[in-house]
């Protein structure tokens, strides 16, 4: 619930005055929108996020496109579907044209999730959203779904698949809609809409889809996928990292083998796989491969004052999540992001738990995630 | 069906002359024995495979013993439970008294399994056995179960758990002492058997069974519960090295964290497992623990020739397996296995293949086995 206010008013902030005494106003506006309609939005939220939105899944996909679009038309959005093939999560785009607006800005966000395997879940299931009365690592408990006039607390928090990564985003944006027609008031720019259906699967077709679509020129695109500051600050962020995966796979014998008659002998590809991946970062944090860093782009005085002048919050989250060191010790989190990473998203060789056997598995593999900035 | 036939070999040698002559002229009463009898051997052996034996198990491993029981009552050795306790899985203990015999041995083997997942087996499931016209690896195809008359091929593979190691090992001896009785010829010892339910999971209740046991007092053990030389050979060897399993897991964040907003700053526990691990071996495979190689007893002469003299299969078996090298490399399988080694059964960090996502992992996690040599 947090998640999605904090949008709204990023959304609204931007398409308003910046004055400070303007933005109070206008928060507390927004704050008795919200008091006034929450049961509304949270049915609307929780009909978004009950449909399985796995990029690859196409049925499903295309069911959550479906209601977006749904949503977008009771709105007056003028939806429609941008479409890249019939195995491609179609992007949807909408607009809501200002006379006499001399910009045009377009909102973005997805509507589809990472895939996520049920029996990791703790207590609930991804597409049967769950309100809690608290985080579920603060002993947040299940609550029934609030019946109409009864009060709901913005501490309490949903659990769903995508429910802040990014359907918050889609929900946020389209209530920011409502909330502005509600009070009267229209953006100073044209807005344009573009909620994309594969992020979280690489937006491969999203070349395409844009290329072929003279509708997405703008001014500026504001970006409604992030985090809320951990402090609980709404920010406003210049530029992402870029993404890409690299999926390692170490292969050993043929065929299992008995770490008893075979250990010392026959190569393990964990081990392999493990030194491999030990090879790549030194023990601080720095990549070590061969020309990592020689085509980062160096930060501009803008972007340094930024991060100077953001709050620090490195001490408050390592207590939060327990951290008693972190990588790159020295450099903060916010000019580390501004960096190339490598990432181990997950490694797997053989069982481990009640299935762990005495064996000399076949293989060992990996999945990274490389994030990149600009120039690399 | 070719261990289970090596393995009488192996019990009937020792229960006879060694001398050339005789071998070879056991060897073939032995192929009569097998092919007049074979339908009723794997129809014994099939249901035996057929009740899941993993030692957690409790209901199905006491269905094992029970089964066993009854199919060592049949054969006139006095069966009985050997128990450490309800919740622990009983050995069992048989005896073929000899009128006259001066000295006694223990034929040992093991009726539980490893853990196993079924959707890790590649068409059939565990503990339904299964006759295939050839190894898995080398294309073997499905066959129904030879109708009485039928021929049987002495090449087909039964695939089911334990189909080898070890339930082989408890239908070779019974399947020994019936060939033996249906001859008239009685063993030159005193011959008792121990069948073993929780080998696979540690043997820890072992101790407690035999301490409370008197009659566990042998003059010698054999332990059927080894592996075909793998050039097909017949072997016996002369100890084996001791297990311990370590877990092992590495903790970072209290939660998932986003690798795009964290990387770079949150350490990843599978890095950190990567290179923990990659600390305990060096590049050729040598153990670096310190001290790890200090306490282990040299081998002595006889055991030095006995290598010396075994059959050198290292080439063949690398071409088998597909190995380009060895860990070690410089000294055979046999002289290695001679030495503790450790192995990594398996690891587990986030998930990798469909499952895969860009998450900075809350844990890392692998299994160990160290094998254990003379002094260690």
């Amino acid at each position: 619930m947090k998640i999605l206010l904090y949008i709204i008013l990023v959304t609204i902030l931007l398409a308003t005055s910046s004055a400070r005494y303007g933005v109070v106003a206008q928060q507390s506006k927004v704050r008795e929108y919200r008091i006034a309609n929450e049961h509304r939005i949270l049915e609307e939220f929780v009909t978004l996020l009950s449909i399985p939105n796995v990029a690859s899944d196409h049925v499903n996909i295309r069911r959550n496109a479906a209601l977006i679009i749904e949503m977008m038309r009771r709105r007056g959005l003028e939806p429609r579907l941008l479409e890249a093939g019939n195995s491609v999560p179609p992007a949807i785009y909408g607009e809501w044209k200002v006379p006499g607006a001399t910009r045009t800005i377009i909102l973005y966000a997805h509507y589809d999730g990472q895939p996520t395997d049920p029996k990791q879940w703790a207590g609930t299931m991804p597409w049967q959203p769950t309100l809690r009365s608290a985080a579920l690592e603060a002993g947040g408990t299940i609550l029934s779904m609030p019946k109409p006039g009864e009060k709901i607390d913005p501490e309490w928090r949903l659990y769903a698949r995508s429910a802040s990564d990014d359907k918050a985003g889609v929900m946020a944006i389209l209530t920011a809609v409502d909330a502005l027609k509600a009070q009267g008031i229209a953006p100073t720019s044209n807005v344009k809409f573009f909620f994309e259906g594969e992020e979280e699967a690489g937006s491969s077709h999203l070349g395409d889809i844009i290329r072929d679509q003279k509708l997405l020129e703008a001014d500026a695109w504001l970006i409604c996928d992030g985090p809320v500051h951990q402090s609980g600050l709404k920010q406003v962020v210049f530029g992402v990292r870029g993404d890409t995966n690299v999926d390692l796979t170490v292969y050993g014998a043929k065929r299992p083998l008995h770490s008893g008659h075979y250990g010392n002998w026959s190569p393990n590809p964990g081990l392999i796989l493990a030194k491999l991946l030990s090879s790549m970062k030194d023990e601080a944090g720095r990549v070590t491969i061969a020309g990592w860093y020689d085509d980062v782009a160096p930060l501009g005085e803008t972007e340094r004052r930024a991060i100077e002048e953001a709050p620090h919050y490195d001490n408050e989250l390592k207590t939060q999540l327990g951290l008693a060191r972190t990588e790159n010790a020295g450099k903060s989190l916010l000019e580390l992001i501004n960096e190339p990473s490598l990432n181990i998203n997950g490694m797997s060789s053989g069982d481990v738990g009640a299935l762990a056997r005495n064996v000399i598995p076949t293989t060992a593999s990996a999945v990274l995630d490389l994030r990149l900035v600009k120039g690399t």
